[in-house]
């Protein structure tokens, strides 16, 4: 069985386990059992004909006297590219566009408050300002929901043309413009990674917009730490990010983004937890040859040791590219750089997690989850009050500098 | 099936799963397929006589044209107390020193270089200068190997008599000399986790005493970060750690000791690995029902975001007290807190761990490790150099202000 065969972990153990032990092997591996969401049957039926993955699990707060519960739904979407990599642009657009589109429209219809996508799925919208389509309640239809595509990850190619051309203002290019109609049509924020091209400079970001449901430009979030690694080179496109730790205040809570990369670094999640974050998206594309069993680990290690929520979303299927292209490994040149791996989940400050999507298929996680269990675990863990802040930021002031001396002691 | 009789994952994977998903559900969970270690026939033979679990797992870095490799073996050590807790102490001292006693000379056999032991293992030994056997090369039998005893953990009783007289002094406590004279007989590093009571001031501390191959005493580690939580309200009896984030340089390798809640803390980890920190130790003392979903998140985090080896020791057993004491939950008055589930496992920076030691049992889990691994992953992934610790310096020293803006975007 390849790596891109093997359906999910869950679904082998779930397969195989007598459910005494099955039930044991859950609460260790995941936790406290992710209760499933009840999502509508026309939300059901959609995601079946439509042919993605539905899943919908619910994280319980315990009922305070003086807080009512803070229920936010969110909805992460995985995805594939449809057609080909050289395929003309337009038609990949097209093809995606009506992909994404009708999966967020089931989102739509599961009444997700918060929804992500994957990483830099933007390109230069055909959408001009002008709609494709009736975006009133009673038309619906899947055509009018397309969405500005998830590109092509390709970044391993080291070529500029024609990848470049997908980036655009987050301010004002296309993509965001149709996902503040998304986001004023079904009352729903959006979080959309693109790759920008930042105005009169014309330079590129690694960049997730943050759109509330009431249709503004809340702001943006640049990916802080690019990958140097195998194909991952990210750093010949686009720099570290200079908007820092900013979080976004929405009606359903406030959120953050640390894209990809910035997951594998605990001091991104903390700081973005230091300013108040309650939810904080991973939007990501990785494969599993280099970076799988290190997926489950590390946005939920950041959801327990910040006490609060995270969500880590990935891409799936193979890209391949018409230029044959090298790793930096010594192998020979190739067109694709392996399995985007899926497994898109939540995890809980409670040290619980819900199961993963596919690792194969396109998915909408639907994720019902009560605020208040932020509050609550930080208080019965107390990592914050216990976390000795004012010591470490005089050890890391001392750290930085180029006389450190290390505390090291020798015999 | 209650949780103190399932007796690990590993096994019941291994048990129902066929052979083709088993191999991807192993890849997924732990990484990079751990090697097993070949161990001497008398060990394998001496832990079956002696009943407890002895598992042997290879950590292979690549080879270097420019450096040897740097293989170490680290032993760690998982035990239950012996007698009940209301045994005379006496006796379940020297009950136990027994057991600790023979499984440290195993270790021995199989050729450990450093080994840890659980947390707050000690007690003021009997042990007063005069060895109490032959310590010569020719005299090893088990009862010549009394080792301090593993204290029952019994600070969630918050009495202070009669468990603070297990307290004794760091560097020149029985529990140390006793370690001294292991380390020379056996060439072995020893971390061995004390509750120390300090000088003539006669505080407490939970402290991990370093003793050097060699006999010398190195230092001292002192627990970061102490919990306020469910029956670990530790706090009553010992303070925040002052010795900082020291590293100890070893003819093995430089090691350093994160003490138990510690691990919840991911800048605890960071600046024991900004000191230079090879291994980080985390010897501890948690139960099931707490932190198990947590156990193999957090130590496996800490290896792959700073690029070491991390090594978590968790006692096992459930431990009884003759007095009765509430949890802080509402429950009714109870003897014991719960299952202490062993599972002591080691994590490699490439995002690989071994197997854990079983839930129920005694356990010797000794890893080879080849320490250039460190290196090349840190090279491979480049988190350090990505890591911006200049910008968190400035970012936390902001934080930590009482007069703190967090950076929160509003509509």
């Amino acid at each position: 069985m390849s790596a891109c065969e093997f359906e999910s972990l869950e679904r082998t153990l779930e397969s195989h386990l007598p459910e005494t032990e099955l039930s044991e092997v859950k609460r260790i591996l995941f936790g406290k059992e992710t209760q499933k969401l009840d999502l509508p049957t026309c939300a059901v039926n959609a995601a079946t004909e439509r042919d993605f993955e539905l899943k919908g699990y619910r994280f319980e707060a315990a009922p305070e006297q003086l807080r009512p519960p803070r229920r936010v739904r969110v909805g992460l979407i995985q995805n594939r590219i449809v057609l080909p990599t050289d395929a003309p642009i337009r038609d990949q657009i097209d093809a995606m566009h009506s992909r994404v589109g009708e999966m967020v429209e089931v989102a739509a219809m599961c009444g997700v408050n918060v929804v992500c996508f994957q990483e830099t799925w933007s390109e230069r919208s055909p959408w001009s300002g002008t709609s494709h389509c009736d975006t009133s309640q009673s038309q619906r239809t899947p055509t009018c929901l397309l969405l500005p595509t998830a590109m092509p990850f390709a970044f391993c190619t080291r070529e500029k043309e024609p990848w470049t051309e997908f980036a655009e203002s987050a301010e004002e290019g296309g993509t965001t413009r149709f996902c503040q109609e998304l986001a004023k049509k079904y009352n729903v924020v959006v979080v959309s990674p693109i790759l920008e091209r930042e105005g009169l400079r014309g330079t590129l970001w690694n960049t997730a917009v943050v759109i509330s449901n009431s249709g503004s430009v809340l702001g943006k979030s640049r990916k802080n730490h690019i990958p140097r690694i195998g194909d991952f080179n990210e750093s010949t496109y686009y720099m570290e990010g200079d908007t820092g730790h900013a979080v976004f205040q929405t009606q359903f809570g406030n959120i953050a983004v640390n894209i990809c990369y910035g997951r594998h670094h605990p001091l991104n999640w903390f700081m973005y937890s230091m300013n108040g974050a309650e939810i904080i998206f991973n939007p990501s594309a990785t494969v599993g040859a280099l970076s799988e069993p290190m997926w489950s680990i590390e946005a939920r290690n950041a959801a327990i040791a910040n006490h609060c929520f995270t969500c880590a979303i990935n891409r799936v299927g193979t890209e391949h590219f018409k230029s044959e292209f090298t790793s930096g490994d010594g192998k020979e040149a190739h067109h694709d750089f392996g399995h985007f791996y899926g497994s898109s989940y939540v995890a809980a400050p409670d040290g619980s997690r819900s199961p993963g999507l596919s690792r194969t298929r396109d998915g909408l996680l639907v994720v019902e989850m009560d605020l208040n269990l932020n509050r609550q675990i930080s208080d019965k863990w107390s990592f914050k009050m216990t976390g000795r802040y004012s010591e470490y930021a005089k050890e890391l002031a001392k750290t930085v500098q180029h006389d450190f001396k290390p505390n090291i002691v020798k015999e």
